[in-house]
């Protein structure tokens, strides 16, 4: 199977523990790089974890918190340096473009390469991207200020031909096109038969979703039902549950519970307070409700 | 004497290395901390370097080029959540304003503390701030856009008191405060006594000057004439003289020849381009024109 990979780049919330950077994520599927938020420092980061700038095509900013964006204008301005001519795709809030713009200008920068927006709304789920491997749609978080998640969907791949099948069923070479769609094929006498007996069911897709800044928000299970990685932020541990409530953010028990409901395959904890040098709390409180959960520690790679 | 103390946090030009961090760099003078140019990840370096954000009342940005003032606004951002109520001095380019407001508008950003700005202009030097201890002149740069370096001067301590010299001349401990100032006192009898018989000179008064992106620019001499310590871009080695030229920046060369011909005591060379893993190369060829050059490497100390 092709790689269908996670990178984290930081998993900090607001303010910035000395170990922690704030939050940006890697997602590789099958060689193409999509960059999850890019708070600030992010370029420091890609640069640490040997990632090329220059092979991230598209950019996703769930939303204008200065810890999830902060790293963009640098990093895009270091593209530029670096002589890109490439077209960049920047999925975001339509404001950031203003906010890009106004540096730009007043930096004297004109880009060596073009952005293509393409400006989220904060309130309907949308399809962001699709080509022939993938798909991205938004999900609508529950933030203090318009906040979208992403779930990024495999589309099942061609079903695999078997060549002992072809062979025996007398079936040419020339019809593994319609084969791998899955349409019946003719043999070498003009008969019909059944796909079945030729090929075998594609390889699962696979699907990831990540939900960046939100409080505790049912409304968002149905859409990321089953998806092989659920990522939720996990600010601060039950016993803040009024701080989270407050600031809208969640916490890691809550985060557990949306992960149980939707029965995702596993959980990714992420964007904790700088108030916990250790996250042994957020785990073990996790692990009571949902036990397949993982932290989001910087520089590991997960695998989906 | 009181501490007149550099730190630096950042030495790198605008493509980041990946052992160096975009300009930043910290001045003690007596326990007031101002931050000159803030790039990138320089809250997260102001954390490594266990330096207090809080402590920092006046933050200085010499031009708008996003190597300089990119770490800027997570920085007021996360002054602000962690409740400062202190007054913050900006001094910078007027547009830079602009840029912040607009963040702060869109990440629903009211700050806990208001932004005293003082709006630098790049066009002719002028007096950025005094108080008993210090003044700071902008120093007019010759860069691609408009670029202000800073020149920090101590004033004139007390003269020192002799306390055998009071008792041997018959003068009271009340005249002392008129004897600190360098007029002469009374003795018990009525009778003038001459400052210099009951005092010594104050400490000698120091200076830095901080030149933070420029073209071989003779016109910055008379202005930092003796200073105690130059910091001076050196972007490139001087076989890329032409690049140099090109892109408004120095040769470590030609920040050496400014501060010979300048006369200051020390010259510290930083703003490196992400191209020199190693920086040897940079002090050889200033020492051969100015022997006592440091390199600004991210960490460091420099008592001045």
């Amino acid at each position: 199977m092709h790689p269908f990979e996670l990178t984290i780049l930081g998993s900090s919330s607001a303010t910035p523990a000395s170990n922690r950077n704030p939050t940006a994520q890697l997602l590789n599927v099958d060689g193409r790089f999509f960059l999850i938020d890019c708070g600030e420092g992010t370029q420091m980061q890609l640069r640490r974890y040997k990632i090329k700038f220059q092979r991230i095509d598209h950019i996703l900013i769930s939303h204008l918190h200065g810890d999830h964006y902060l790293g963009l204008v640098g990093l895009l301005q270091s593209m530029h340096l670096l002589g890109r001519e490439k077209e960049l795709h920047l999925y975001c809030p339509k404001e950031l473009k203003e906010i890009i713009d106004i540096q730009n200008k007043y930096s004297a920068t004109k880009l060596t390469y073009s952005i293509i927006y393409h400006f989220t709304n904060g309130e309907t789920s949308e399809l962001l991207f699709e080509d022939n491997k993938l798909t991205i749609h938004t999900i609508i978080l529950n933030h203090r200020i318009p906040c979208t998640g992403f779930i990024f969907r495999e589309k099942p791949g061609d079903r695999k031909i078997s060549i002992e099948k072809l062979e025996q069923y007398e079936v040419s070479i020339a019809e593994i096109h319609k084969l791998k769609k899955g349409l019946n094929g003719l043999d070498n006498h003009g008969k019909e038969i059944s796909n079945e007996l030729l090929t075998s069911p594609p390889p699962p897709t696979r699907s990831y979703a990540y939900c960046s800044e939100t409080c505790y928000f049912e409304e968002i299970i149905d859409q990321i039902k089953e998806v092989d990685l659920l990522y939720h932020e996990a600010t601060f541990l039950n016993n803040m549950l009024e701080r989270a409530k407050m600031t809208f953010h969640s916490t890691a028990l809550q985060a557990a519970t949306i992960a149980k409901k939707a029965e995702v395959k596993r959980l990714l904890l992420g964007h904790f307070s700088a108030r916990y040098p250790d996250l042994d709390g957020h785990l073990a409180e996790a692990r009571e409700i949902f036990n397949n959960t993982l932290l989001a520690i910087e520089g590991e790679k997960i695998s989906i």
